[in-house]
């Protein structure tokens, strides 16, 4: 099929790669221009340098696969898509998008006939050789048509892809996965830091990873990834223990709590990272600091507290 | 090899068929004896109907594999080995015991030259076709000297099995193997159970497994599980929500805590389990009479308490 996709990153430029590879014809549009340049050298895709060049270069009915940041950037570009595009063009969010946005971009695109398609994409910078798993959002018919893309994207024909719901539900879908996420990469970071704390059996943590990958009740394609930086270097030297999240996890823990479901794992999950990125820690002080007042018991002070103390 | 297995139950009947569908020359006892001889029929074990009878049936160097409950039944069975087994015999705990009782087992065992050697065994009944993934403590020779039995087990020739240290140290990789589980499958839960509540979306929990189960981040054997699960009955009619947790669990959240390690998500999952099996809810009941008592809020009386308050 003949595509149009806007953002052209780690996850747009792999999406080109693969789609090209699989014999549709992609033009591309990226915000930096170094890297349209760079992907029409190297896997052919037919360059433009504006919104505007880009819709105009497809012929109708127009495809646009969006793989750019959610919030304002995505927002900025289907509000410029709905004046450039047609009625019956198709505009497709790839991105991790909100799905409350999601359902509203959809409204707003259907006033002018636009049709809307919410795709939750996992498979991070592996999907350009595994595959992308893709939860789907939209009209029936529309994702239909859209079925020779999907099918090229995902890790076998038929699997790995499907619609889920209306607009939105594929971007909720994606939020829930990424909750989950969440949940597992922090039961596994805490049983790893268990092992390696018990000195006494010196645990080779890569060779426990390779026992649990075959026949356990815990082997998982995170597993394997653990595995891999485990052999590396288990002490994980060059690593800040300090943890990003892409907002998703947000989402999805006041989702929860929006519908009155309680969710304590994913949300606690979400919460370790927040504190990993925690500098004062201003609670454990305070925490120290009524210890001492009702009992006396010892604070640690710090460099500069002390100093004071002993004037 | 030659080998015996005391406990023939789920586990252990199917370490027996396993075991002599690999070749080996297997003799079983069970405390139920009607067990020995199906198994005794069905896949030709040697049946034994004593301890001493199983001994007694094995040429040394002997090999015994125990996959009986952890507790009073193995501490039991082990002494009783002590008197019955020759120096140079080895003793293999397959089941879920605690990891100070075997290396205190290991020791005992080892004051009349009787080798022990435990395997954290995991793969649940999936194990028979699958092949178990086995985590060995225990002397390097000893071990190695069991590979025949252990390759037989395992879900490849060279995968899923190992020596992760010395006496103790397999059931402890298999206590934490345990702790992550609950995590992951905590993680799992609550997600779906996010997805369902979003009415408005009407998701088809297994056709989400079905799209996640391929190139996405969260996929696992877990999930694959849960696939399956939910393709029988979304809404889980027959099934109370009551969790039982085996004691592994709860021996890694102490072991956490013994070790200084944070392990929350952990902990939460145990704590989950058992909050599932609380039947009364006290700290609701009081949490919603302290919100009462200062700010005059609603109760939901209960049937009881209402028509007492009637009077």
């Amino acid at each position: 099929m003949e595509i149009g996709i806007v953002g052209l990153g780690k996850m747009g430029g792999n999406i080109a790669r693969k789609l090209v590879a699989g014999g549709h014809t992609v033009t591309g549009y990226n915000l930096n221009s170094e890297i349209t340049k760079i992907l029409a050298e190297e896997i052919g895709l037919c360059p433009a340098f504006s919104l505007e060049e880009l819709v105009r270069k497809l012929s109708p009915v127009r495809i646009l696969w969006l793989m750019i940041p959610a919030g304002a950037p995505i927002e900025t570009t289907i509000n410029a898509l709905k004046d450039l595009l047609d009625s019956g063009d198709i505009v497709i969010d790839g991105g991790n998008s909100n799905y409350k946005d999601s359902i509203s971009r959809s409204e707003r695109l259907s006033e002018r006939g636009i049709n809307f398609v919410d795709v939750g994409t996992s498979g991070g910078i592996w999907g350009l050789t595994e595959g992308y798993s893709m939860m789907i959002g939209g009209e029936k018919e529309i994702i239909d048509n859209l079925a020779p893309i999907f099918t090229t994207l995902s890790p076998e024909q038929e699997k790995g892809w499907g619609r889920v719901g209306q607009a939105g539900a594929g971007h909720f879908a994606k939020m829930i996965h990424n909750g989950i996420e969440y949940g597992l990469m922090q039961a596994y970071a805490e049983g790893f830091e268990i092992l390696r704390a018990k000195k006494e059996f010196d645990f080779d943590l890569k060779e426990v990873t390779d026992i649990w990958l075959h026949g356990s009740v815990i082997r998982s394609w995170l597993l394997e990834l653990i595995s891999d930086i485990l052999a590396g270097d288990e002490d994980l030297r060059n690593i800040e223990p300090w943890v990003a999240d892409s907002g998703e996890g947000r989402w999805a823990v006041v989702e929860a709590m929006d519908l009155d479901v309680p969710a304590p794992v994913i949300t606690l999950s979400l919460q370790k990272r927040i504190e990993s990125r925690v500098e004062e820690n201003y609670s454990a002080k305070l925490l120290a600091a009524i210890r001492n007042r009702f009992g006396g018991h010892e604070i640690k002070h710090t460099g500069l507290a002390s100093r004071y103390g002993e004037d």
